[in-house]
C-alpha cells in the first residue's frame, strides 16, 4: 500500500494565512501577499486552528494517489463525503495475473498465513472460472474477496484532512485505513508542516479545544504532556490515552 | 434485496411548493400554508423542475432501509455524497449462518449457477476457519466475497434522489444498484407522485432541459414521444434511447 | 422575527435510534421497528452523541420558516453549507409599504433609536425614488439597508443543527443570528427532546467530548456543574463560561 | 470589482486526465504521470466532460480573491455550497473613508446617477452617526446599504466552477454576479484552457448533453452553430439563445 501526495496548493500555508487575515482586514490580496512575513503565516494558522476557525483551512487542497488498498479500506475511505474520489473500476480493469494483489491483514498473516493465502487463491480460481464461463467481469467480481486491491485518487482540503486524521489515526480505527491515514499525514507534514502541526487523532484535537496551551502529536509521543481530558471520545480514560496513541 | 421507504417529510409536496412560492412572495409560511390549493402545489412543483429551480426539492427528505444488497452495490451507493448513510458493520455484525446471504448476479445464476455457489461456500468456509484460528472478525472478513450481503439506512432529499435516479436507473448502471434505484423510485412515487413525476434516467432529464413539452418515464414506456436529443450522454443515439429505457 | 418549525421527520428519534442499532445488528428495519422500546431509543441516542457517532443524527431532518430577519443575519445563515435554503428574493418581491420592516438592533434602539429609524426612512425614500426613476427592482435594492427584512425556508438535519447551535448559541455570535438559533433550539426540543438534550454552544459540546459524565445546557443554567475545560474555544477561561452561557 | 485567480492546482489538467484514466487502468500514478502525452490529456478531459463523467474535474482546484463586490453579490455567491469562502467581516473591518466604495449598478448610474450617490452618502452619514453614538460596529452596519463593498476569498474545484458558470454566466443572472463569473472564467481559461473549453451558461451545457458534436462558447459567439435545443432551461426559445449569450 502506498499513499502518494501527487498535487497540492502551492504555497498553501500562505494562502490560508492570507485568507484568515483578509477576514479582519479591508485590504486586498495583493497587499497581504506582498507584506505577509513567515512569522505572520505561522501566527495566523495557529490562531485559526486553536480558535476553531477551521473554514480558512479549506483553501489549501491535496491530491493523493492511494494504491494497493483493499476494498475493505476503500469502502471506508469513500464514506468521507467532503472529498473527491476517482476509483479504479473492477467493471473495466480486471484484477488478474500480477494485478491481483489482495491485501493480507497482519493479524491473519501471523496466525493463519497459509490459510488466508489459500482463501485468496481459491477466490481467484473461482473468478477465473466465472470469466471463462462467459460471466461478465462486472458480475464475476462478486466472488473476489473484500481484500482485493484497488487504487483511488483522493482530493481533500486541509480542514477535511484534519477531520479524516482525527477519526482514522485513532487506534480504534480499522488497521488498514489507519495505515493509510498515517502515510497521508507524513506526506502533508512534509510539505506543509505548519498547517498540520496540530493534526492528530480525536483525543488530541478535543484536548486542544479545552486547554490553554495546545499540544501536538509529537508532544505526546515524547511524553511531554498530561491530558486534562477525563476520557477520549471513544471512552479511553485519561491515563490510557498516551499509550493508545503510541500504539499507532 | 429490499429498498423500504421508512420515513419521509409529511406533506413534502406541499412543503416544496410553499418554499418555491415564498421565494417570490412577501408573505410568510402561515399564509401560504392556509391558502395553497392542490392545483397550485402541482404547478409550483412542475415549474421548479422544468426550469431547473432544483434547490426547492431539497426540503422534502426520504429515509430508506436497503437490505440484503452486496458490498459491490453498497460501495457504489455511498459514493453519492449528498446523502446520509448508516451501514451494518462487518466489524461488529458477523455474517454467519442464516445471515450469510451473498448476492448472486443473474448473469452468473444463468451461466454458472453451481460454480458461483461453490465460490460463496468456499469463501464462507475460509472465513470460518480464520475466525476459528483466532483472527479478529474485522480481519477475517477480508476473505468474504464482494457479494456478501449488507444493510444500509440511507437518507436523501428529493433533489439528490433525482440525481441518483438519473445516474442509476440508466441501463449502463450496474444491474444491482439499478435494481435498488428502481425500487426506491417506486417507493417515492407511491407517496409523492407529483414530486417524482419527471424522475428518470439522464436521457429523460436532459431531454426535458431542452424541449418545450416535458416528457415522463411513462410517456416513453408507452411509446408516446419522440426524443429531440441526438444522443444520450452515454452515447446511445436517438433511435436507441426508448429501447434502452425499456430494458429497465 | 420568528423561527417556526414547519416540517420534520415523524418519529425522528426512533429513526435515529434504529439506524444506530442497525450498524451493530444483522437484523432489518422491520424487526427493530417492532421491538425497540422507548428506553432503548434514549440509550442509543445518548450513546451516539457522547461517543461522537454523529452521522446517525443525519436521519432526522427539520424544516424552519425564518421570517422577518435582516439580510445581515440571512447572509450569515446561508454560510452553513450542509443545509437547504429558499430565500425571498428582493429581485421579485419588493419590500415596500407594510412589507418594509427593517430589523433594529437592540443596542441601536437603546442608544440611538430615532437616528436609526431616520436612516431606515431615508433609505426607503431613496429606494422609492430609484424605482420611480425607472431603475429595475433588482438594482434599486442596492440602496436598501442591510437591515432590510427577508424570509428564508431552511432545512437542516439534527447533526447539522448541533453544529449550527454550537456556533450560533455562543455569546460571541452576532445577536440576531443568536436569537434565531435560540428559537430554533426551542422548537426542536419541543418535538424531539431526547435528540437535542445535549445541544448547546461549543463550550458545552467540547466539554462533553472530554468528560466522564455529560452535562447539559440546563445543568449549566441551574449551576449544577463545574467545567473541566480550562477555556472555551473562543478563549473564555473556565470560571467565565457559565456566566457567558447565561447571557444568552 | 476584481476577481483574481490567486492559487490553483499546478498542472491541474494533467491531474484530471490521469485520474480519469486511472479509473479504467490497473496501473498506478507513477506510470501514467510518466507516459501521458499532451494529446491524451486533451482526449481524457474532453471525454469526461462530454459523457458527464464530471467527478474527475474535482481534482483541479482554484482560489480567487474577489474584491470590491457588493453584499448583494456576495450573498448570492455564498449560496454555492460546494465551495470554500472567507469573507471580510464588517463586524471587524469598518468600511469607512477610502474603504467605503459601494457598488453602483449600471442601470442606476445611467438613469439616476446623482440620486444613488446621495443615497450612499446618506447611509454613510447615518452609519457614522451611529458609531459616534456608541453603537457597536456590528450593529451600526445595519444601516449600510446592500451595495456596500466586501472582499471574499473563494475556492472552487473545476466541476463546481462548471456549475457556477452554467448558472451565473446566463443573461438571467443578476448583472453583478454575472460580471464576477465572466472574470473568473477568463482567469481559469487563461491557465487551463483545455479544462474549461466547454464551460458556458446552461444553454450550452445542456445542448452538449444531447448533441453529437459538442459546441463551445466561442462557436456561439462566432455564429458557427445552430442549437438543437427547442428552448433553454430558462425558457428562451431556440432562435433567441445565441443573441442572449452575446448580451454577455
Amino acid at each position: 500500500m502506498r499513499a502518494l501526495l501527487v498535487a497540492y496548493t502551492p504555497d498553501g500555508e500562505r494562502v490560508v494565512a492570507i485568507a484568515a487575515k483578509m477576514s479582519r482586514s479591508r485590504k486586498g490580496w495583493g497587499y497581504h501577499h506582498q507584506t505577509m512575513t513567515d512569522d505572520e503565516i505561522e501566527t495566523w494558522i495557529k490562531d485559526a486552528i486553536l480558535h476553531g476557525y477551521w473554514s480558512v483551512l479549506e483553501h489549501s487542497v491535496y491530491t493523493f494517489s492511494i494504491e494497493g488498498i483493499s476494498r475493505v479500506a476503500s469502502h471506508q475511505l469513500v464514506r468521507h463525503r467532503v472529498a473527491s474520489y476517482t476509483q479504479m473500476s473492477h467493471r473495466f480493469a480486471k484484477p488478474v495475473d500480477e494485478y491481483y494483489q489482495p491485501v493480507t491483514p497482519p493479524s491473519a498473516e501471523k496466525r493463519a498465513g497459509e490459510l488466508i493465502q489459500r482463501a485468496y487463491e481459491d477466490a481467484y480460481k473461482h473468478y477465473y472460472e466465472l470469466l471463462s464461463a462467459g460471466v461478465p467481469e462486472e458480475d464475476a467480481r462478486y466472488v473476489l474477496p473484500n481484500a482485493v486491491n484497488t487504487n483511488v485518487v483522493v482530493t481533500m482540503n486541509a480542514r477535511e484532512l484534519y477531520n479524516f486524521f482525527s477519526l482514522r489515526l485513532c487506534s480504534r480505527a480499522q488497521w488498514e485505513i489507519r495505515a493509510v491515514a498515517w502515510q497521508m499525514l507524513e506526506e502533508v507534514r512534509r510539505v506543509h508542516p505548519r498547517l498540520f502541526k496540530y493534526a492528530g487523532p480525536n483525543c488530541i484535537i478535543h484536548e486542544n479545544f479545552v486547554r490553554d496551551e495546545p499540544i501536538t502529536l509529537d508532544d505526546v509521543l515524547a511524553d511531554r504532556v498530561e491530558f486534562i481530558s477525563q476520557r477520549c471520545i471513544e471512552g479511553v480514560p485519561r491515563e490510557g490515552i498516551p499509550r493508545c496513541i503510541k500504539k499507532r
